[in-house]
């Protein structure tokens, strides 16, 4: 409306010319900063390089049928198709590109036979008839298969498929109404659709393979040690708080964080699981993997990790109990913690190298046996003196988180054991085994050295039965609910 | 090997028929069973059924491309693009439709003037050398933009359109290499992709449609009130176990297991805020609606869910308090824990209503109330005739989570009242508000409401100066690194 002063005028171009003068510093900040995050990015995981460049060999030899003139001949146009069908197929993992490329070509080829079947279909139809009838067809078809894209299970395995079925389904229905030859339009588009999902499987096999599941048999693995290296550490961080008094600063470390991955890694899981489903035997792996076992020790995993995001709020809390009652119960919470991440170490452990190791089940019973401990010492009265119940509280909670841990690990121990059994892990591996460790392990079988007269006794002298002290394992099914 | 003897013959010949007589009633039963699931699955979302539709009349729809002469004339084959898109871009929410139709159509334009350019760059290079330069830049652009895809920003918002963009630069540059009139093939394939796009972007909004903002909103909102399921039923669930002995059975009560579905919400909510955030304005809300504020209340509230997850083992444990205590801490108990519960379904019913409630604001000052009883009942040696502490322990531990609990409600509360100052929420809504709600509803401004003098102290005598006493909100970007 009214013209800028010329003091107004002036200080915007100086503005401009000040922001013009940055511009090239500010561009080399970010370029910098891009370039860092590409390395970054590069060097988490190198295997993201290899696969980029498999895309791009792939895409590179599929066009070969449009310069190599025997090969453009029998295609033409249709050759395009391969093309698409690398670009699209080609996922990260050999599952996932397998079960992509194994969904587009049973969809086109089941698509294509009903393309083909509804096209004469509605050619007796007559001239007016066959656009009516067509849509319809395609009409019912497609909302049909994008309903029963809706069911959980399909969705899981074949979504894509069916999506493929939709399209596939369409074109070769609709192009008839056009195209005379639609005998060889289907044949052209299954033909160049197989040699690309050929393609892709082929590289992704041959060149440096990405495995989904020996990506989800590692992450169970490094979840679980992700839960031992807090537990191995939280018996020192918690009561080392009491000594050092306010100066404490758990932020820094590394091993009191890692477990929150943890707690969102289902939808990784699961998404692996069904990739792995797709895969070949490779490796130590066979045909049928009992992938399936590796998420019900995921969703166990996860459980433990929800009680330690509990206990970890009583490291950075600024309640806490009195010194005295936490150096009581100090050597029986940190025995457990440490039982317990070294149970859960020794179980990662033998998730990763597929072995069946003993000396798990000995720092399990460790844990329980310094469950006990902790009874006898909260039952031999040493609590007497402390005059106010309030200052047992956190401390009181800690132990009781701790048993449930406990609880939890013996639950993994046992679905570990259940996936060792299943997939027949070998019984002693003394390669993968570092000379200290084998120094602990000695030749008892695990019945022996499990203790079973060792229970984690809490419950208070009314509690009945001594059935009702024992804290049983929940149920495998309840874990399933978790799961829903 | 050896032919087998005449009664086991007998035997298979009797087995396959009882098998052929059962098959009628197995696939009777089979199909029984599909129609059940496929009733329910179009009860529990009738959207479901509505979006099959949709797709069903956007693709009769682009197929009059085809059916339609003068249409026809001008786009030929490439009218194929056109079903593709609508197949491919037909998401369930407006959101991920935008969001893919947007991203198919500027990938097409972009990649469609790189691979023009690169065709006649390549083109200059004579008969030998254009294969050879030309398979040099799809491999490059392949490459790169293959590891582009990896970098996490991009991948959650421009995946497709990035797999959108090697796919049309490969098929651009690589047909040019065999039609010479490559503009008008990118033109073509931009044409009627915009075509295909606009159909579904289209049909989406303008037939019932389902916006993944106002998802996102009722998910929060829902999952708040699962939790405030659990807390309202908490109190007279864990303390009725006492009384009634051994006979008690939670595993029948919905609300306990309800906020199950909560622990592994993150991956569903962090999509539909990504697809919200492409939606346009619509019904509640604005264009820009702060859809990342939702994440952080869903951040929240599952950081609460996992305390409820850790109490929740308390009620089906073997593991109880003696009646005794229980029945001491009872009162404070049951308080917090329906207090928390009426403050959770509060600030539920303000965000879906999208209205300021005070009301919560007095819950989360009588939870923390009734954490200051608890604590005088505590301090007020009432315990002294307990003479087994670890009778204690289960009872401390549920006290201790509660307040864990009370906590965490005040940060949800916090970051509700911040969404809702962001997001310009009406401060009074008489109308949302139930009869019996409306009288405790008072008019007092919501600082004089809280009272600041309350706060939870369970600290221990030593635990030093007056402010450790309170139980400060964690720092929100503490919460951030739970999200890693």
């Amino acid at each position: 409306m009214s013209t800028a002063s010329p003091e107004k005028q002036m200080l915007l171009l100086t503005r401009c010319c000040s922001f013009l003068k940055a511009l090239p510093q500010r561009l080399a900040a970010k370029a910098f900063e891009i370039a860092a995050s590409t390395k970054k990015l590069a060097q988490d995981d190198p295997r993201r390089v290899t696969h980029s460049a498999k895309v791009g060999v792939a895409l590179s030899l599929v066009s070969l049928v449009y310069y190599y003139q025997p090969l453009y001949v029998n295609f033409g146009v249709s050759a395009m198709w391969a093309v698409v069908t690398v670009v699209v197929v080609f996922e990260f993992s050999v599952g996932a590109t397998l079960g992509k490329g194994l969904n587009r070509g049973l969809a086109t080829l089941l698509a294509g036979a009903l393309g083909v079947g509804a096209h004469h279909l509605a050619s007796l139809c007559g001239q007016i008839g066959e656009p009516i009838l067509l849509g319809i067809f395609v009409f019912l078809q497609a909302t049909t298969s994008t309903f029963v894209r809706f069911f959980p299970k399909i969705k899981a395995r074949y979504d894509y498929g069916l999506l493929i079925f939709i399209l596939t389904f369409s074109l070769i229905s609709v192009s008839g109404f056009r195209d005379d030859e639609i005998l060889e339009l289907a044949h052209k588009r299954l033909s160049t659709i197989i040699i690309g999902a050929s393609a892709c499987v082929i590289i992704s096999i041959l060149i440096c393979p990405v495995w989904a599941g020996e990506d989800l048999h590692n992450l169970i693995a490094l979840n679980m040690e992700k839960l031992a290296n807090f537990l191995e550490g939280f018996g020192g961080e918690y009561f080392k708080t009491s000594e050092d008094g306010e100066g404490n600063d758990h932020h820094d470390k590394l091993f009191l964080k890692e477990y929150k991955n943890v707690l969102n890694s289902k939808s990784t899981e699961e998404s692996l699981a069904n990739f792995a489903s797709w895969e070949p035997c490779h490796g130590q792996f066979q045909f049928r993997h009992p992938w399936k076992q590796y998420l019900q020790i995921g969703a166990l995993t996860r459980e433990c990790a929800y009680r330690i995001d509990a206990l970890s709020s009583y490291l950075n809390s600024d309640v806490q109990a009195s010194p005295e009652i936490r150096s009581k119960i100090q050597e029986a919470c940190t025995e457990m913690s440490l039982e317990c991440g070294k149970a859960l170490k020794e179980l990662s452990s033998a998730v990763r190298t597929m072995s069946q190791q003993s000396s798990a089940d000995r720092h399990v019973s460790n844990s329980k046996a310094a469950a006990g401990n902790l009874e006898s010492v909260l039952r031999s009265g040493l609590f007497e003196d402390a005059d106010d119940l309030l200052a047992v509280i956190p401390a009181a909670t800690v132990a009781s988180l701790l048993i449930d841990v406990v609880g939890c690990t013996e639950r993994i121990r046992d679905a570990v054991n259940e996936l060792a059994s299943v997939a027949n892990f070998e019984s002693v591996k003394p390669k993968a085994v570092l000379p200290e460790q084998s120094l602990l392990e000695d030749v008892k079988p695990v019945s022996e050295i499990e203790c079973p007269h060792v229970v984690v006794r809490v419950g208070g002298p009314t509690s009945g039965s001594p059935e009702n002290y024992t804290r049983r394992p929940e149920p495998l099914t309840g874990n399933k609910q978790a799961e829903m």
